[in-house]
């Protein structure tokens, strides 16, 4: 089994073959824009599902769209070992975050076909709907709904708009993948869950690593943050009548940041901003933003938030013109605690692959569906280095190598784990 | 002609009826939304030819869709003494801004016409189109192609779009306002000009007063601004790597009302800001915004918008992480010094309804469609007080009684400009 091979060429061909088709945003870019459940979104899904299907998988779409390719097992009674990720990215993104660890599933499961490897457990491949939360608001969607822990259940979900009010079960049913298996683990289950994703940041790189092993993931919330003041005329109010919304804004985001940076515990970021007014002479009455705020733990997550809040507070104090400030919590993922057998799979692999120096222990600072999927079924991830930290823009970027270095592990992973199972170990 | 009076009921309640029945926001708000070349300022157009014909009034529709509404006088040689304001608003702004002057100039017709006075010029009432900019950008656009002062011409206007890609020449069509009569002061000209309008500041009302007699309109500027970081993932990258364009942004925004204040050179508003990201895991790469400047001078506009510059500079080099900005001047409007003539009409017909001490010389703040046309005819402007000094908002008040005062006050200073040119002396 250690002569096992991932074919590098194959893999690594296939996913810009793909990402060329369907997504690009275009030469000299290498950036993707393929937003959940567009037609994009459906080709790519229409291509995978045939390439399962050619390797012998049988395939399920489940009631959120997510796709269970699963490559059968010798063993009757047990649940799949699952290589999941997805293939939806944001509206600039890059070519690997996500998509890289459903080419290293296929890859996985091809190189299982043409080795005519017989495994114990049926071993899956699984594009989890919506990880991006980029269309339909709400990371890491479907894995939530799955896991039945996420507290959007699967109506409410159905019931998500996007920009245009198209709700996620209308673009479901627009691109064919409104299945019938039941989105809940205890219906359709897994024996362990594994992912292999990029890191997204740059640590593995700075300390010259090639191999994460993903112990957990962090703790995360957004916060909706309202801020109100009086609309006026640009040209005739008095600066010093002012209740100025948008100053007011301005004031607390650089405080968001400088907060952050300030405590170090963790960090906060204001990506989304939208302001009442769109002519130019109105001085801005409201602005609603959305503040992300991640640490190591949840407690650091609140006690971050807690100073971030008292600074706001200090701030419409010294601003004195009426401006005030609401905030709402609108999402969050409690921190993730990955499965010792899973983590150890993924180690046991990696050293298989390249020298003990290469491999870090690493949480996770981003949020994904192993997340969720490690709150039901023992569960860890494999990073990979991200060329200078860059993800979610174009320029993410990891080499060749390192997607085949990820690949290969992620096949011995998924191999060792279904041995400690055919063996009554796990 | 002492004894001469409008009909302080009959505006009040016709200007009450006219923004109830086209465009209003709905009780108990009294704002509106009546964005130009829309079916609401269609059909109020539609309205006020109809009243205007019927008090005598020969209708022009130039190419720009402004209405001029003229009553014949006895001269033949001699243009029209004009009265002209403009029927849009912001998107939710009051029911005085512009609609007044409007309303107090078809106020005046009615007058003449009851009591079947002959002036020597003609009299015309102007409905200036798109005065607010809200809908097509370009504040005071088609008085200023009129005046062929304005740096954008006829064929440039025609086609500025709106947000749904509509052009303002298709715009006007749509509505049937494409009118042929050159807008062209040269072809379609004034004799004089005259506006009232409520102050939309608080100096009226502070200092008690109830009339302005407005002597001059401030210089004003916008500013483009685009702010570029680099893009990333709000959990991956630390918190000293980032190259965050929302946080540049925030605290540029910050230092323009800050900078204003400090200078006390004039005002200084950003209004419109727009970030690329609208998906919140992302680290914003690229923010734009508008920053309106406004001072008494075109010097001080200049001194004000340099030293902001300034700061901006300083703030950039101080975050250090490759956040830099760009600028680009999009729209602007010099000073405007009004005729001395003009305003001795409007100052000689005040003191006819009001003591000395409730007079006011006052410069605008806001601009005006007044002051393109104060660069190729003699004009002036009368303020009456807007309560709190709120303008462009819902909450815009100004008292019926008020309303009254300024319509009196504008019949008077046409018909004693009327008489000047009769006898001569203009």
């Amino acid at each position: 089994m250690a002569a096992l091979k991932i074919n590098s060429e194959r893999l690594n061909s296939m996913l810009k073959s793909t990402c060329t088709s369907w997504g690009a945003l275009g030469a000299p870019s290498t950036g993707m824009s393929r937003l959940t459940l567009t037609q994009e979104d459906k080709k790519v899904r229409d291509w995978l599902i045939g390439e399962c299907k050619a390797l012998g998988c049988e395939v399920r779409i489940d009631q959120m769209g997510n796709i269970f390719a699963i490559r059968p097992g010798t063993a009757k009674d047990k649940k799949p070992i699952a290589m999941g990720s997805h293939l939806d990215t944001q509206p600039t993104g890059g070519r690997y975050d996500g998509i890289l660890g459903v080419h290293a599933a296929l890859e996985v499961l091809c190189t299982l076909h043409e080795n005519q490897v017989e495994t114990y457990c049926p071993i899956a491949l699984i594009d989890w709907t919506n990880e991006e939360g980029a269309r339909f608001p709400g990371a890491m969607m479907a894995s939530g709904v799955w896991s039945t822990k996420s507290s959007t259940p699967l109506e409410a979900c159905w019931g998500i708009q996007d920009k245009e009010g198209v709700s996620m079960k209308q673009a479901l049913e627009d691109i064919a993948y409104l299945g019938s298996t039941p989105c809940d683990y205890r219906e359709n289950g897994l024996e362990s869950h594994f992912e292999l994703h990029i890191e997204q940041g740059p640590l593995l790189e700075r300390a010259n690593k090639t191999v994460g092993v993903v112990t957990s993931v962090q703790g995360m919330k957004w916060y909706a943050v309202q801020v109100t003041g009086a609309g006026g005329h640009s040209g005739t109010t008095p600066m010093l009548d002012r209740s100025d919304a948008l100053v007011a804004t301005s004031r607390l985001i650089t405080a968001v940041r400088d907060t952050a940076r300030k405590t170090e515990l963790g960090v906060a970021t204001v990506g989304v901003i939208t302001c009442d007014t769109y002519s130019q002479a109105t001085i801005p009455a409201r602005v609603d933003f959305i503040m992300d705020i991640r640490c190591s733990t949840d407690e650091m997550v609140d006690q971050l938030a807690t100073t971030i809040f008292k600074t706001f507070d200090t701030i419409i104090k010294e601003e004195n013109n009426g401006t005030s400030y609401e905030i709402k919590r609108t999402w969050g993922l409690p921190k993730s605690i990955f499965h010792p057998q899973c983590i150890e799979a993924v180690r046991a692999s990696a050293l298989k692959e390249v020298s003990e120096n290469q491999i870090m222990d690493m949480k996770s600072r981003a949020g994904h569906d192993s997340a969720w999927t490690s709150r039901v079924c023992p569960t860890s991830m494999i990073f990979v280095p991200s060329k200078d930290g860059i993800s979610h823009n174009p320029n993410e970027y990891t080499s060749p190598e390192h997607c085949a270095l990820g690949a290969q592990i992620l096949l011995q992973a998924v191999l060792g784990y279904d041995e400690k199972v055919r063996k009554g170990d796990y």
